[in-house]
């Protein structure tokens, strides 16, 4: 198969994945960035098929990165790409650090289609489902912190209510380490959601300080969702009206200020206690 | 009171605190940077005096700061350091915005000793003790949320393992919002932490992976130091075989992989679970 050589850093196709940094770009494309073997790798298992991946094999071997004692499948990897017939453009190294978003890359770049699909379609099946709402949530990395979570805690969704942060942005997909793609997400507005809860019978746990009720103190057995606010505000008036439960997590310290991926995993965890001692 | 007025951004004392973003200009110096009005005042709550604040009372108002809907309460804390005869040092917009590190600046940046004590000097008072051991934790933002979540479960220490970063790390400062202060940090080798937990008689608890033994499992009402290790590495072989307990967070996702400081959080939260429950 005969592949691309880009070795320019102002090659016009490198000005095409630049510009998937921006979200006007991806939602006129329909389309976002990930890089990095095991983000990609984890994007394949989860059924994810690039429209091109860009690598640059110099990369490849520790030696050629820097600040990392990882050895690299990467070229497992690419080979695997080649034989889905994913489109290969190799790139030199000044080329590949040009549009790598992270530190130490190692080599690897894939386009690929963004995710998140409009909330009617989240299937809630059986007695059990688990979702975690992140209401206005803005800083990506804390969005992805929380995917990772909600990946581990094994939710059935992960829903953006009102999202500041699509979840395309790079910073999602690379602080989500790839889970971005294993957990089914969404995004809708926080009265969709809410219509959504009720619809489904779904008991909706909402974090906040203002409350005696402790986190631990309410059944997670059942359909759940668990609510958490934004990074400044916390969850807003309506969120919280509509909360089934409004928990609050002890604090025992000085500054009692958790940051809100703290909070998703201390709640999302005392709901994977009771559920496992099921 | 006279105040020196800064209008250039090219002088040299703005030079000195750019250098303090460096390692060894803080250990050589014994300071740090705290920016902003809440990570200072959680500083002098603790007990902190600046030797010097740097302010651009232009950036006190909403108005004059990006992205920030907060009401400045900056002038009362000027009020109140100069009250303390701390040195202030007024700036230009242009010469603040250079040394400020953070997006959306506030106005107030101050110099404050570096933080951090010797292991034998952390006090194992009483039956209760509880602290968090992060082994070789490299990313500052992880070791500042580790602290923000250890403060807000009451934890009487928070010791470095072999750090890979310092705790006076502008970026521990910045992520701890403030906390750093608010909680006692220590650093030392793994082998002397480990000696500590042998003298204080605490229970040490490792999460790994390896091991059946679930978080919920164990017993965290006595004197107990959970630990948790590097981001890519985990704890080392030294520090597991010294645990009391090995213990694993449950996984139920597909990538698997929680965040170091998420797993600290659900650990930490576990603790907590079981101590009020007392």
């Amino acid at each position: 198969m005969s592949e691309l050589l880009i070795t320019s850093a102002s090659n016009p196709r490198l000005k095409g994945l630049l510009s998937l940094r921006r979200r006007r770009t991806r939602e006129e494309t329909g389309q976002t960035l990930v890089e990095g073997y095991e983000e990609i790798g984890l994007a394949l298992s989860a059924g994810v098929r690039p429209s091109s991946v860009y690598v640059c094999e110099e990369l490849f071997s520790p030696a050629g990165r820097a600040g990392s004692q990882d050895i690299g499948h990467q070229a497992d990897l690419l080979a695997r790409l080649r034989g889905d017939r994913v489109e290969v453009v190799r790139l030199s190294r000044a080329a590949f650090e040009k549009v790598s978003y992270r530190e130490g890359p190692d080599g690897l770049l894939a386009v690929v289609d963004r995710v998140g699909m409009p909330l009617g379609d989240l299937r809630v099946d059986g007695p059990r489902h688990l979702s975690l709402v992140s209401q206005g949530v803005e800083k990506p990395g804390n969005l992805g912190a929380m995917l990772r979570t909600a990946d581990a805690a094994g939710v059935d969704a992960v829903i953006a209510a009102d999202p500041v942060t699509d979840w395309g942005n790079p910073n999602v997909v690379r602080s989500s380490k790839g889970t971005l793609f294993a957990v089914p997400v969404a995004s809708a507005t926080t009265a969709q959601v809410l219509d959504w809860v009720r619809e489904h019978e779904i008991t909706l746990v909402v974090t906040t300080p203002e409350t005696d009720l402790l986190h631990t103190d309410v059944d997670y057995t059942g359909r759940v969702a668990i609510a958490v606010g934004s990074e400044k505000h916390g969850a807003d008036s309506v969120l919280l009206e509509a909360a089934t439960h409004r928990v609050r997590i002890p604090m025992h310290g000085k500054a009692n200020s958790l940051n809100v991926a703290a909070s998703a995993a201390i709640v999302l965890y005392e709901a994977v206690r009771q559920r496992d001692a099921r």
